[in-house]
């Protein structure tokens, strides 16, 4: 079963909106088992859209339109396809969060699908009602089933070279090795009759990098590190307070990200100048004077500070330079000191990350994140 | 002069990464004057490769690559593109961040243009290199100046009732509405033969919205709000202290965004806990045993705190319920209460917003800073 995407919309090819549909319908389509073979996006252009509709029904037996269907003069989609269909039936589908509803047109063996280009109208609307319609239709017999195994804390070459051999395993069950700034994933997809088939296949794999990657793995699947960290504070019942200097609130904030975080945090602390730090962390003048306030002796007195005004369990704190100004010969932009405090271990780690001001703060949260979940 | 762009990569297909390279080439193509007519994606698959290539070259002047440059076995745009090749000359471009080079391939009155996938090689490349290149190559004449008038605060519906019928002008110049999250932005499009004919051409309509928008815009092209929340703070020598409770950090976060921001943001608060609001911000046992903590009273009380406790000229304050668990029919998820004071101004807002954890965790902090904005 092959299948296509064309995303419609002027907007797309000026690049004023970034399209996130193609992703989301790419990994739906794989775990159907359907192959995505191309992706077009053309502009609000009749000519352009029936021409490649038309070459999409030749090679592709899904067609999957994305966008167009609204009730402006831009909205070329229905009335194109209302040309193409000619006498056969469109079977319309609700639109249960926009207005605009969804459509299909059936051919001998092939359906043209057109949905709206919204995220939040686009993605329940394929889950809801296009899914069952694949599968009955098709007759769907294989599933893609996907294991995504998340770790943190290793370069991808480093990861690459601990799982390699299992990188080159052959179709239906493979591994792949995607990275993110902070974060490398592994992939395995098998592609199996049914869920049962297709734990089997992966069950063993995922042992295998399970015991060889360890606790460089902080979740699986959609876990993300803030709710690993969540996950591991409840289990522990021990509460969390956050001193943050060059991460500006980051870290709260993507702690705070996980529902019911209220359980195991109490309170962050952005002391951006060196009199807050002073005064509300009780960081000592002498240390800020003589070391800094981006220096080991900061970040632990900062953690320290923390836990103690805020009475948690942990204390964590971050310091350093985040850029794109302020660095110096001897402490350049990207310089980051970690503190991880409880009430036996005090610990204090030296970063250098590389890149904008933006992706300095992003990594100090993704290793300030690992450091609260390897010591806790 | 029509170009097309081919992204390669199964990863996009199957939905792992999101392709942003698009986009980005799709706004400095229509800077350029030139007009994108097609993107495609294919996969990893030198036959469909071949086929899109060919395509393109029949239809477009200039063609566009990216991904697949790298040296792993996936990689197969190189080994593609020689092939269509044959015996012309390939023209090599050095890779300053990454390391496989780009390349350029000329045919009669056309350019096949092989750019690397990740976006931070791909997009200095493009830049530095390529701008100047087509410039040169097909003498462009035209451009396509684009002029970004930002605003929050009012409903997209509301923002295109007020500029209605700017909305129908035709070519060479036009204006469009792009709404996102929190934000409306108008864009100023004008197809010129150079800056001072596309000045021109933009100013007076520019001076339309503006008059009619007036203090709802908050900025122009690149600038973000938080940028002009800095902007502002700094021209009126102020500076800022806020206590967070819903937005979780996220608002302090978004301010230490801006480069330089020390100048003007002291310190935050995250008082997630009753609490660390009791004890660092004062807000009395008795508001909030008798208001509650998500109140017009208790968020006045931890804007109050946080300007005595940082010592700072604007204190502000936000205080909520980001659910999607901890409603109740008197106190609603997306209930959200948002406080200023300074020397003079007391001001509490009560807002109602819809939408997942995150997206009311970042209407909230977009109304905070709007705040902000509006009465400094």
């Amino acid at each position: 079963m092959k299948a296509e995407i064309i995303a419609i919309g002027t907007e797309l090819l000026l690049g004023r909106i970034i399209n996130t549909n193609t992703a989301y319908l790419g990994r739906k389509l794989a775990e159907l088992g359907i192959d995505l073979y191309y992706q077009t996006t053309v502009g609000d252009n009749p000519e352009r859209l029936i021409e490649s509709i038309k070459r999409s029904l030749v090679r592709s037996d899904i067609i999957i339109l994305t966008g167009g269907l609204g009730p402006t003069v831009d909205d070329i989609t229905v009335e194109t396809v209302k040309a193409i269909a000619g006498r056969r039936e469109i079977k319309w589908i609700a639109n249960k969060v926009g207005t605009a509803p969804g459509l299909i047109i059936e051919e001998t063996g092939k359906a043209l699908i057109c949905l709206p280009g919204p995220p939040r109208e686009m993605e329940p609307m394929f889950e809801k009602e296009i899914v069952p319609y694949l599968k009955k239709r098709f007759g769907l017999s294989s599933i893609l089933k996907t294991r995504v195994i998340r770790t943190t804390g290793l370069a991808e070459i480093r990861v690459n070279g601990i799982v390699k051999g299992l990188l080159t395993l052959k179709p239906p069950t493979t591994v792949g090795i995607y990275a993110r700034l902070g974060e490398v994933d592994l992939v395995i997809m098998s592609k199996a009759k049914n869920d049962r088939q297709a734990a089997k296949a992966i069950g063993p794999i995922e042992k295998k990098i399970q015991s060889r990657l360890k606790d460089h793995i902080f979740g699986f699947d959609g876990e993300t590190l803030e709710s690993a960290v969540g996950k591991a504070l409840r289990k522990k019942k021990k509460t969390l307070a956050i001193a943050e200097s060059c991460t500006g609130g980051l870290i709260s904030d993507r702690i705070t990200d996980v529902s019911g975080s209220s359980d195991y945090f109490l309170a962050g602390l952005v002391t951006y100048s060196n009199r807050s730090k002073e005064n509300l962390l009780a960081v000592s003048k002498s240390a800020l004077q003589r070391y800094g306030a981006v220096s080991r002796q900061a970040a632990a007195q900062m953690a320290s500070g923390a836990k103690r005004l805020i009475k948690a369990d942990i204390g964590l704190a971050v310091t350093g330079i985040a850029g794109p100004k302020g660095g110096t010969k001897a402490k350049p932009v990207g310089l980051v000191f970690i503190a991880f405090v409880d009430g036996k271990k005090k610990i204090v780690k030296r970063f250098r990350f590389k890149g904008s001001r933006q992706e300095i703060k992003f990594q100090s949260s993704q290793a300030a994140l690992d450091m609260i979940r390897r010591n806790i």
